[in-house]
């Protein structure tokens, strides 16, 4: 797809400063910029990248004063970061609608219904009583199971797994790999020392605008259902147990892991690597930092826990700062003993 | 599958009180039970909720005396957990049992056979000189390689991968997304700084009722076999490095990481998040704490550690009972050097 | 496949002491070896097995001194763990090139090429405008997207997930489950604390002798790429976020993760379940212990840090064996200031 420097500015509501009729058909960082290529300035540390970059056209903010004469074209907006990330979504959603239409062999259960600009890819699988909405992009080899319920504009990416039963809603992303309904991991310990499967009849409710990251795992519940709630993102190889609740516009980053039945309120930040333990519940607003282990509920909004277990964030740091010098404590102590 | 109260009583070898003609159609807890529903009463906890409760009828012990009128049915048994248990088990068998049969396209390798009763969904795969026993169940888009053996009753879910040469036994599990056999992490490091691949020639071998959680991934062995063994039970996202033993009824939880070589006991409890070092054995019935790390052999049985590297629980626990008040130590520590 | 005793020797450029006619046709290790078995003995731990194994015959090194009689076949050679380890990979090499060809039904979209001697197995899927090299192994299940480039001798494992836009080197291995190119996690904060989903349009860039193990996810540059370097090698679950740089024969072990902009040097070691925060830079050689969270840049090369925070290897192992005795530690104090 090719564009002229003039039809960008159009429609980002910008003015061109040089030549309008240049064509650009891709987006480059500045620092990366070769003729063809459309850039943005918006960070004043790369500013000096304006000056020496091929791009065809850089994005600037309409206050920026040049310090040096630029080769490229200009285009100048009020929020040159806003600017280029509006472009960008026009960019995925021009890709996004290209992609539509069924591709052979690909497998459609009895009953089941998939609403109109939908795309579904080879090898990709919607078993029976399945409901899908419009302008769903169903994957390669993607699996959905029986009963399961997908919103409008929702992407199931390559390899996706959907077990029977869940309800997914709509705009949501799951990603490649990415299991979800799973059964529980429960196990009923027996006399003898082995363990007897507990079946799991629940199912998994994703709400609208949900992100399940590539070869995350979100189990089924035992009874009822595992549920997401609106707009929360969940990262690759995540793992969420059998009936977690997960609050609104709730981040969980990569590799952190839910034990079963525990409740993470609204808007809270979970790093990367955490362990939660189950049946506790996380205020609102909470932040848990990197490789944490929760065991505690977690009752006041905006608390912010570091640590294995975790406590204070600040208490910890102190605590981690008097740690690297316990040798040294040690020999302190060991020294006031003798001299006492 | 609509049953009435009555039917369900006589399964369960209970007693009606109630209405034993009124119809159930689900299973519900019983704290979200609407008409239809059935649902169980074992924890005294939620007796309340028995008074009212929308659920058509209850599973209760039969020794229980009602506090109040209830408006549901009564069904009588001599352990409510249990009783559920078993109809939880006869729902899943009814459902399994109504899965069966071929969906096209499927793979089906030269020279392999599969038992009587079987289901392999659409785009399943099973490679040349498999043997594969009867009541299985193939999901869709699983992927069983060559010369792979899988014995009666086992359940391949949905897009999980089984490499040539894996021994699988009766009754296992293997959820979506799962690896098994997949190529040990094996590198020799060269003269020139590169690593030179040690091919894997090994295998795989999970014996009876062994699960495998969904996008587990299980290394096959350098040479000889990666062997999980009867009743042990692994959760999601576990990854399990080349020549491990898991022995029996063992329990692994999410995301832990068990390293090359490592022999992990009987009747073990191994929490989420832990890492074991490679070539270490680890005694019967240990207990391992959530995100410990286990570097040492462990001899003694019914040990349990806890911590990073990990050491006894309660010693670990009295240890970080110290650490969150170091800061305090420290300045004890100062002020009688100060005043020495 | 089945050789005589001499036919190995032969290749191995070693010397028969016993039947050179008799034959074998697998390989085993020395202790597990059975009739028709090939073993090798290097380390002089093992050596009593050489007097007591039922293999067919044994790699020994020429120098080797028989303290009592043997009954199985001597192959002599130089350095029995290289002569083994080249027997491994000539099996190997053997066994690939027994897979070849196309199984049907596989997908391969418009304008793509896929040069001579490959295997696609069934359900294998390749996009649009692909550019696939030589003696190339596509596993069945494997999802390949649009225009990705793909170069000679390497294997796509079973049910792994390239998406568009990926440029793959020679001689890469990636295993079962893996992702490469998934979004990246980025999310603009809104006013209502709601999150919008910047797009991702950058990709993924795996330079020759790469291998991605089982499940891994590797994500997509937000703009530019994600880089993984000449012969660097992931293990399984781990996670390597947008923008990541890992340089030339790097070594980074399983349910690690690395987060969005972290630039990692050549001939570095990072163990299991290590994380590595954003924005950072690790120097070259540098090991990482396992479970060691890294939170700041690495500048000298050859560090050995561990714990999380992560700090220098010795001072943190000091640290832990104080960290063990803080009760008794605080004990001592709390004496001291009774006694003063």
């Amino acid at each position: 797809m090719e564009f002229t420097v003039q039809q960008i500015a159009d429609l980002l509501q910008g003015q061109v400063q040089g030549d309008g009729q240049a064509t650009v058909n891709r987006l480059a960082k500045i620092e990366e910029g070769t003729p063809g290529a459309l850039s943005f300035l918006s960070n004043p540390k790369y500013e000096h990248f304006l000056y020496t970059t091929g791009a065809s056209a850089v994005i600037v903010g309409k206050t920026l004063e040049l310090k040096q004469a630029v080769t490229t074209n200009l285009i100048l907006v009020e929020d040159p970061y806003s600017a280029f990330s509006t472009l960008l979504e026009v960019y995925q959603q021009a890709l996004a609608s290209m992609r539509e239409g069924v591709e052979e062999p690909c497998f459609l259960g009895e009953n089941s219904s998939i609403g109109p600009n939908h795309y579904r890819g080879a090898f990709s699988y919607i078993g029976k009583n399945c409901r899908v909405g419009k302008n769903v992009h169903i994957y390669p080899n993607a699996y959905i199971g029986d009963n399961v319920t997908i919103g409008d504009n929702t992407v199931i990416y390559a390899g996706a797994k959907i077990y029977p039963e869940t309800v997914i809603g709509s705009s949501c992303t799951i990603h490649a790999g990415a299991v979800v309904g799973s059964d529980g991991f429960g196990f009923a310990p027996q006399k003898d020392g082995s363990y007897k499967t507990i079946p799991q009849i629940g199912n998994v409710v994703l709400e609208d605008h949900v992100s399940i990251g590539a070869n995350a795992t979100i189990d089924c519940a035992t009874m009822g259902s595992t549920i997401i709630r609106l707009g929360s993102k969940i990262d690759n190889l995540v793992q969420i147990a059998h009936n977690v609740e997960i609050g609104q516009h709730t981040v969980v980053a990569a590799q952190t892991g839910i034990s079963g039945s525990a409740k993470i309120g609204n808007h809270c930040t979970i790093a990367g690597q955490v362990g939660i333990v189950g049946h506790i519940s996380i205020a609102d607003k909470t932040i848990v930092g990197a490789q944490s282990g929760v065991s505690k509920t977690i009752k006041e909004t905006g608390t912010f826990i570091q640590g294995s277990p975790a406590f204070d964030y600040k208490q910890n740091l102190r605590a981690m700062s008097v740690f690297r010098k316990l040798p040294e404590l040690q020999k302190q102590v060991d020294e006031l003993r003798e001299k006492r």
